[in-house]
């Protein structure tokens, strides 16, 4: 049996069915490849049990061969917990079509995400267009296609949501060469986002977004969730705080209702 | 204090905090006016105590004046649980401006929504374009405008969540008249949305629908959840059970992974 238990935002978040079913699971493990990591001494405390990682090869294989995760789950009761809801990454559909090949019964419980909760500062969902990932530019790798998908929701009255990259667990170059054994964590800021916007943008002349307001927001769901407003340029250089880090794209149209709830919620915090 | 307690897809889905949060507040009211209802004494099992019904009028106002909710919240601490997400419906972000306004705290606990599970039978989030809603149409008012957007995400290769309209402790047009006292809810079936679709592309001389493949979901999440995929016409004379039942249009474009996986559900369902 697998069972993938989504954490929603912060630790407290799971959901009484979740917990039952974390609790009395042959092994719990934590999902610490498509997510932020939360607590996990606080997840711990809260399912009161220790908790395992997974990694990207407990989750995708590395040999070819089935995934620890699928590899357990064959005859044991197996929980994954993944922060936020399962099913939005790739990852977690191909673990449950291997699952079912497998004849492994399966269980998905949903849970908050950022797409649930992305009317939290005042926008309709039902004007929101593509949800859009931000990658990591790196030296030669500069993928300005996600600017293409946030001016076409823009130009059509859509808002958008930017998910910004992360990188979990990641090898140095060093590391892949076996000349060091270091891992790292990465996640991109509200400033890496907005240069890799303009710079975006100035390579296909998109000069719309410029004097429009955003929304940066910080940590969504958790306590110390925080959003700033302001123009590109207003953001790029403000000091921000932990991650995890997103960014709205308010449409060219934005309504006047979502404008005033923008402005009261960045007032009033 | 005025807390608005996503409940998410079952009664179970409640989150550790929102339900310390149900267990102590002066009052618990039940969001009956832009959700389906589950089942109330569930709700009452699962939070250990008896709550309120919440309709229209005690959260949008009807004469001008605050509606009951907010008025309650200025000296009391109320929760407002509402089925799947908060500031899904703008409904609620209102109440939150009026809230602020009037200097009320206020605290969102976010949950799964159809939104955060949509990814259920196999479709990348990422590949999912503006959600639409499908009104009830009635004699003179056969509102197109929504295939209009389908049409756009469909061509755009981004599939469609298609919400399906709900009546909760709607009047009659004699109980408007004060000649009786009668309230009913309706909830739009997979069938009668077929019906619309079809009927509003028509009218605009759509027919690339006609030959793909679609999803209808029925109750989404909970333990009866069941998926029917076939074309329009396959799906539209099929009997389903019990509300709440929405629809997923593929793009045009999906891609082949996508289709194995909800071929694999289905098949497998």
């Amino acid at each position: 049996m697998l069972t993938l238990l989504g954490l929603g935002l912060e630790p407290t978040d799971i959901s009484l069915k979740g917990l039952e079913l974390a609790k009395k699971a042959d092994a719990v493990y934590l999902e610490k490849y498509t997510s932020i990591v939360l607590d996990e001494t606080e997840i711990e405390r809260v399912i009161g049990r220790e908790i395992k990682h997974a990694y990207r090869e407990d989750i995708e294989g590395s040999d070819g061969g089935d995934p620890l995760i699928i590899k357990e789950a064959l005859d044991k009761d197996i929980v994954l917990l993944v922060v936020g809801t399962p099913l939005f990454a790739t990852t977690h559909t191909e673990l449950l079509i291997r699952a079912q090949e497998l004849k492994i019964g399966i269980n998905v419980l949903h849970n908050a995400s950022i797409q649930s909760a992305m009317g939290c500062c005042g926008f309709n969902s039902y004007g929101f267009g593509k949800t859009v990932s931000i990658p990591f530019f790196i030296d030669n790798w500069r993928p300005y296609d996600f600017i293409k998908n946030i001016m076409t929701n823009f130009n059509n009255g859509l808002h958008t949501l930017c998910l910004l990259d992360i990188k979990i667990n990641e090898p140095t170059i060093a590391t892949l060469m076996g000349q060091e054994n270091v891992r790292y964590n990465r996640f991109m800021t509200i400033n890496e986002a907005i240069s890799q916007i303009e710079e975006a943008a100035d390579k296909f002349g998109n000069t719309e977004l410029n004097n429009i307001k955003i929304v940066g927001i910080e940590r969504l769901g958790q306590k110390t969730e925080r959003f700033v407003y302001g123009t590109l340029s207003e953001l790029k250089d403000k000091e921000y705080g932990p991650p995890l880090h997103s960014i709205i794209i308010p449409s060219a149209h934005g309504n006047a209702m979502e404008k005033e709830c923008v402005e009261r919620f960045f007032a009033s915090r």
